[in-house]
């Protein structure tokens, strides 16, 4: 647990009180105090079961809510605070197209504010360095620094919508490459498939929230503090309106997949329709020449040999040119297709 | 038919009362009444007819709906009370990722719950025992008794939801695998698919009622029960997210296997290919020198067998080279692909 | 033309006037008048028509929605009285799984219900019976009595529901079973599909009217009706998401075919990939030996032949045994699964 | 330009006035006037102009979308009349299925209406006769002449939309008849389905337009007039539910095109299976018997000719009563499939 | 920065302010000034944040968003102005189908438009040349001078709109032609899609912005002023509804593009199987004369050859007729397909 307060007559941010020292603070309606709570141990979860119950006497339900994980983003209003859950994505270690999404929990309150999280945040991490190094984040009360809180967590997803930018690129060259196994690929699209859902539905859920907050539901949040928080909101819009675009990519990316795979199985059907059409008239213009008929005149001429080795070129030429002219064989390759890879805006 | 009162001078919960004591009992308004009334034999659904309809005085129509099975979830008001029918789920028996729906109708009054199902229900049970143990459920009054009873049903739903994360992880471990039946595992998809889209709808339908029970519609919840109302809401509306989810990752599924079809039609037909380009040629010229013309000076040659033979090796080695460098033989396998188990949150 | 009279001093219910009554009638504001105008005939469309227009003084363009078929279910309010449309079905003579609407139109005033129609209505039958037998339809005045006609004929949407039931499973069934001819099942499929997704829409334009009539936006109804309207109303939004989900299964029905054709295609490919793939080398084997070189030492080796022979052999058992791990053949035969019938709640 | 007056003191309906009369006649309340504007020829749109802006005084804007072609359906209120944009269709003439919209433009004032027109409307005429020949259609007023309008323009939709319900039922048939070339079937099929999609694009922005209208926003209209604009409205509303409906038969005609060529190509490989199956084995065994191997017994066998052949043909029996125990051949020919004509309500 | 300034009372447009002149210039509230500032360089931006911040006093944030890009279109309300981002775009120089979003910025308040931008802007230029050429365009006020900025972006829409129709035609006609390299063509289709789909989100958030700002949100717009913007919106509008036509088309594309692949595939197949089926039989026929049993009566009889060769000739007219029945051979071309050009209204 830290405990950051901001004493507005100070015009100073300190650190270092514990629990005990919380109601005194809080008493003093010009404070801003910040009350981080880590749940990474159970001694933590305790700590914090107990300061939001005993000292800021929050409605025991979202509490309990706090210390779960497992909940969708949400916002509640109540008499003298507002409590709401945000999540925070950072990309998984193994995949670069993953990620792992983290819970924040919190309350605002008209001079305070209160974090909840069981992971390490790295935003959160951001916000108490600038709380320590200036204090421009607290001047303008407990409003606006959790606006900057949120606002670092919106910023972390921008990385990871740019991976699923080259992710996609990548594998949007890859589809038409030859080589490429096509399993591998394919999983490799679900993969990105699923991962842009998911942003898309956590951006959707977390979307609702901040427009509740951004748009004057809370008494909390002062009037010239609301344009900010309209910021960030403008700005998980955006990263909602490229998850959607990008679902609307990997579904273009599947369906060219399967007809890269259709376009193959027809390239190989037509290899194999060739080399039959081409292998199997010979082949019985052979045969019959090995049939052992007493009274087959050619077998006795000099050069019907020679004849039928040329009616077989005639044939074989004949029907190449044939499948030429049909546009089955001899096409310019068309593998080297370039990817244009500024198509996103 | 079980009758639980609660006497808040006494603060203790009595049991054992009949019909004829009810009347008595709901005049005193400090009184909290739960009566759970079992139609699982005729005459309990009689019972319950005349305890609905002549002590309660319900609307007629609501009695009707409550004897019956088949209707989908709703609430509607009336002047005293409210009736409201929800959906609890267990699990099939046979199929571990389908589900049986069961249908709770219940009323809620000033001072007093009533319920009415059919099928047992492990959440009502549960319910009563907490009322036996301990006053905690029956002091906050009516209202709060029915949250536990919903609070529970919906909790139910949770372990259901996560068979289908693993089934549906199990399934896409197999997509991929060559060994599979491709009909057994197309109808499991199937079967997945269609209990996720009725786990979707049946969630859909009991959100919107719980959505307007914890809203403050009705007045026979009081204003600080409404947030244990909306918590109920909220886990709903978690399960009904995570069914969402399902949805496209059972779709995604269906796509995989198709993918994986057209994948191995285009294998199989890479081997006819690579085959029939291999042997037909070898054997034209087998035929060619199985013909029987007088003047073949090939035929007298001492080492022409052989250097035949020769002749067809190298074609066989230059056609495998051609479709060794055409990626279609001697690529690595690809079906030991890892799914990665912790692809959702 | 039939005129049912309730009288609430008389408490009897009474038939059997003509048009010229009915001014009469209804200029008593203490009966119930339902006139039942049939438009099977010329002269019963010219009859409705003038009663229509000159005795209720209906609005012309009611009157001629009314005498038209081709209507859309709708609901439209007059200061004196609400004009309906809406559609009951019946099964059609030759496809089980089809139906047919028909229209029923008709008013709402204050003493009065004027139903209007030219196909029988099997649910008008019925009530006709009830009112006959017993004042019970009528002492609760116009707006029950429709009520009760709109409740049978929503009723009689059940068992045609229920048909779409049987019919999806048995085409479930046969979708995995080899002989069935795929085209014919092709055009089940959509017949089901078209049917279903014409109860969707019929349904959901009659919701729409039905929620109107149902939440006290005409005054034609008093509010002790609206629940049995809302009960209407509801049995109509289980049709229609009945429906809705025969839709999805309707849909997963043409995938699943969609998928056992093609997974039949591969199997067909395999089965000609492995008799391509053993025959043509030991089909190659006898070319060979069938050359005519003068000097192929083999052929004259006692034994060559036989030596020959087991090469053969030995080389389909090695096909065969690299086919049979690779899964293509010897597979456990699939196409017995039993579909599971109860798979709908 | 042509300009009709109703003048309700003579009862009468004059023309032949110029646009110089314009001001005089409207002057006069009681009038009705409704002003024709043809803009075929540069001149007719010169002349348009002038009268809207000076004359009528329109806003500058709507004269220019007047002339303008190329806009969507709308409708705009200023103080004094609206404007409105809506669409008629005619038949293209060389695809039946194919259709032409044209753009009628117009204002409604209080006892005036302006059309405005580029191309030819049936509906203009037919309103124009009416006019000529009875004081019918103007006695109630400019709105209810306008009224007459929109309502001619609509019903001209319905010969269209019956021309999509012959060729959507001329279609289902050839999908499945084999003779049908495949790729001008698909043609076809997505010709009916371009024009479906516009239908309904086109009906949707028609539909707000007249419910904006038929919903008592805009005074021009008086309330008594106002149900036969939603008399209008609900027969778009028809129209538009049948383009729906379309949507989806041609979507299902795509669908079961794609299933009928992949059953086709089954089919194809099937037959291409059997023949490998069967033939492969007997030529390798008259390749057997042709090996030149000095030491074969059966060579010198008197029946081995004979009992070689009907081992062939022993085989080959054996082979055909196996695929037809697999259903691939000798089952009843499926292509006389009858499409029930009446499956549209 | 350029800086336009129109004196009501000179009835002029003057030029060549500079940042120091604006508050004087602004204190006069019959003035119009437009304030155009370049963000091409670093000082530029420089210089527009301090005009911005010191000058005009607008929100912080706003003018952080001005100086990023990769903004989505918005508008925001503050007490003596409005905030918006709106999208030009330009065709890319490469790609026709393809186009390059731009972002403007801008504020509007009672007597000034403040303009800001990054890349050259040609609706901007256009203005411009109007503001300096005639005093029109001022006179209305601010509020019209920025709604000729507006109507001159979208109306720069419209000829990448055109091309998308033409690209789509070109297209179509292409899908049907065999020598279209399948995977180039693919990829054209994918291009074309990206650039609807872009084209369509990105008209669909201008819309909205365009929609509050015409429909009397703000009151820096006056009511005479407000169905100028209207008209933008609905030109918008009809852009954005041609998009969504343009996504119907295109859809179809690939769904054709899909049905025509296998069509062909289908077609590969039938020459394979029919190449087989004529062949196969034959080379067993000659491969049975080949076999070398003493006791072959045919071999010796003297017409044996020629029957042999007569009997060959009629299985492969036999076949060939029977594979011209099932219509598989000799069918007419199909291929020459006109494409109706005027599919489009």
């Amino acid at each position: 647990m830290e405990i950051f307060l901001y004493r507005q007559d100070a015009q100073s941010v300190e650190e270092g009180f514990s629990a005990s020292h919380l109601p005194q603070l809080l008493a003093d309606k010009t404070n801003v105090v910040w009350v981080d709570l880590m749940g990474d141990t159970d001694e933590g979860i305790e700590e914090a079961k107990q300061v939001l119950l005993e000292i800021f006497h929050f409605h025991p339900l979202t509490v309990e809510d706090c210390v779960e994980t497992r909940n969708a983003p949400k916002v509640e209003a109540f008499p003298d605070y507002f409590y709401f859950i945000v999540h925070g994505i950072r990309p998984e270690e193994t995949h670069h197209t993953n990620f792992v999404t983290k819970e924040l929990d919190g309350y605002l309150g008209a001079n305070y504010v209160v974090t909840f999280h069981i992971e390490k945040f790295q935003s959160i991490k951001v916000v108490k360095q600038n709380v320590r190094s200036s204090t421009f984040a607290c001047e303008r009360g407990a409003a606006y620094l959790l606006h900057q809180v949120l606002d670092n967590i919106v910023d972390l997803y921008m990385p990871i919508v740019d991976d699923f930018d080259t992710a996609i690129n990548d594998l949007e060259e890859r589809v038409f490459q030859t080589r490429s196994g096509y399993n591998i690929l394919l999983e490799e699209i679900m993969d990105v498939r699923r991962a842009v859902a998911r942003l898309k539905r956590i951006s959707a859920r977390q979307l609702e929230v901040l427009y509740r907050i951004s748009h004057g539901e809370f008494p909390q949040i002062p009037a010239p503090v609301l344009p900010f928080y309209r910021d960030v909101h403008d700005h998980l819009l955006r990263i909602s309106d490229l998850s959607e675009n990008y679902r609307d990519l990997v579904a273009g990316l599947m369906d060219m997949h399967l007809s890269v795979v259709a376009n193959r199985t027809n390239d190989v059907m037509k290899l194999l329709a060739i080399f039959s059409a081409i292998m199997l008239p010979l082949s019985l213009i052979a045969g019959i020449y090995g049939m052992n008929f007493e009274n087959m005149p050619e077998l006795k001429s000099a050069h019907g040999y020679y004849l039928t080795l040329g009616v077989m070129l005639l044939i074989a030429v004949v029907l190449m040119v044939y499948f030429w002219k049909k546009g089955w064989i001899f096409q310019p390759a068309e593998h080297e297709i370039k990817v244009d890879p500024s198509k996103e805006e």
